[in-house]
């Protein structure tokens, strides 16, 4: 049996999010018949995390296993022949049998963009959340050094969270400005349901002096989400990389 | 009688061009009904140049005349609220009666963008060309200089181009490479039909090597369609900006 590892890139905007849901297709389930068309059978694929509706992916580390001997290269280029234009199979590597996908990475990146100016923008409407009022990157910043390090985020965790700990670490975040473009990258052990954009919306909220900086240390120390900022819209965020300790196998 | 001038963004994708056209929605039509629901009635707006169905804009200039008195910033957010969300005014400003829109304009600049990756990518395959075969970029930049000047460009226009000459000044065509991704930036003093979408595709072809890098020179000296390289797809062209001798009026 082969454990086939893929990096998937999809935008989310049509989509209900990685995993299979009732009210629309899922990533997961596009991915999974593209495959069965190479295979010809169904198998499952299982991804590094889920990403709700509308968020996208830069890198989504997944992997399934199968019996086949067909060559990496059809798991790339002829996955990708048989799906829609907004997901396509970046890689494929096979991996061990032992290879944990949820369990075994090291860190996850995701980054959050926000659009800064008075006027909306069409160029960027798909990819980013428009907001009006010129935001402190001074302050942001500023509030962005307290999530360093582990602590309880259920002030940042979305209402039907099922994870069993809101203990989470977080490594590094990063706020650049260029032009009227803000992204917030924001690198971590693991991430509750909805945290990094409820992170990117009490940021905001900062940045648009509604609280103080300080107002992060209060939400880990008093952790009720009705005390955080606002969640930020799912179309600004991506998953950009996803890393696992590094190791030698053959890739496409 | 006023002169007011706009600053358009626009999501090419839906529509038909800049003009009306028979076979599809006008950004110019959509944007004149979103203006005539604040002046009350139905006014020409003139712009800076058209641009082929599928192409975007960041700052595409335009001009209207009113009698109406009321403020700037109405012709900016009031009108924006009217619009569908692929397009934007950016900014409004009152000019002179004598500015000319079309033949008062000094330089302008387009962005050509190439996905250049052997995978296709879906964030960014409305805005990019996907190129599968990696390109020679130091070839593509020895082209480039050979545009540079005054020429005959009757080789990189569109068949049904109406100008009455084909003699151009480009200024500057400066190509960089950002990972998978190769923006070729070029200004000048004008442009024919599809001039840039040919000048991109035939450095694209170079890259390739399709073509040397003196094949340029040939184009000038041998000025017909057939020997230039392919016309690069519209969603990869972006107008960047257009430069008016520099005035002061109030702006919103």
């Amino acid at each position: 049996m082969r454990t086939i590892k893929l990096i998937i890139q999809y935008d989310g905007t049509a989509y209900c999010g990685w995993q299979e849901q009732p009210n629309g297709p899922s990533i997961q389930e596009t991915v999974e018949l593209a495959l069965a068309k190479i295979l010809g059978q169904r198998v499952r694929v299982q991804s590094s995390g889920r990403t709700d509706a509308g968020v996208h992916a830069l890198a989504m580390p997944a992997v399934f296993k199968t019996e086949s001997g067909i060559p990496l290269k059809a798991f790339v280029d002829g996955v990708n022949s048989h799906l829609p234009d907004d997901i396509a199979i970046q890689s494929a590597e096979e991996v061990p049998e032992c290879f944990r996908i949820i369990g075994g990475a090291v860190a996850k990146t995701y980054r959050y963009t926000v659009y800064n100016h008075h006027v909306r923008s069409p160029l960027c409407r798909r990819t980013s959340w428009h907001v009006r009022q010129t935001l402190d990157l001074a302050k942001m910043r500023e509030a962005a050094r307290h999530f360093i390090g582990e602590h309880d985020f259920s002030a940042f965790k979305g209402r039907n969270c099922s994870a069993v700990t809101s203990i989470r670490r977080i490594d590094e975040v990063n706020i650049q400005r260029n032009g009227h473009l803000i992204t917030i990258d924001v690198t971590g052990g693991g991430f509750l349901k909805n945290m990094v954009r409820i992170m990117a919306g009490t940021l905001v909220d900062i940045g648009r002096h509604r609280f103080e900086p300080e107002h992060i240390v209060l939400l880990f120390e008093q952790p009720e989400r009705r005390l955080g900022g606002v969640t930020a819209p799912a179309q600004g965020l991506y998953l950009l990389n996803v890393q696992y300790p590094a190791e030698n196998h053959s890739e496409y």
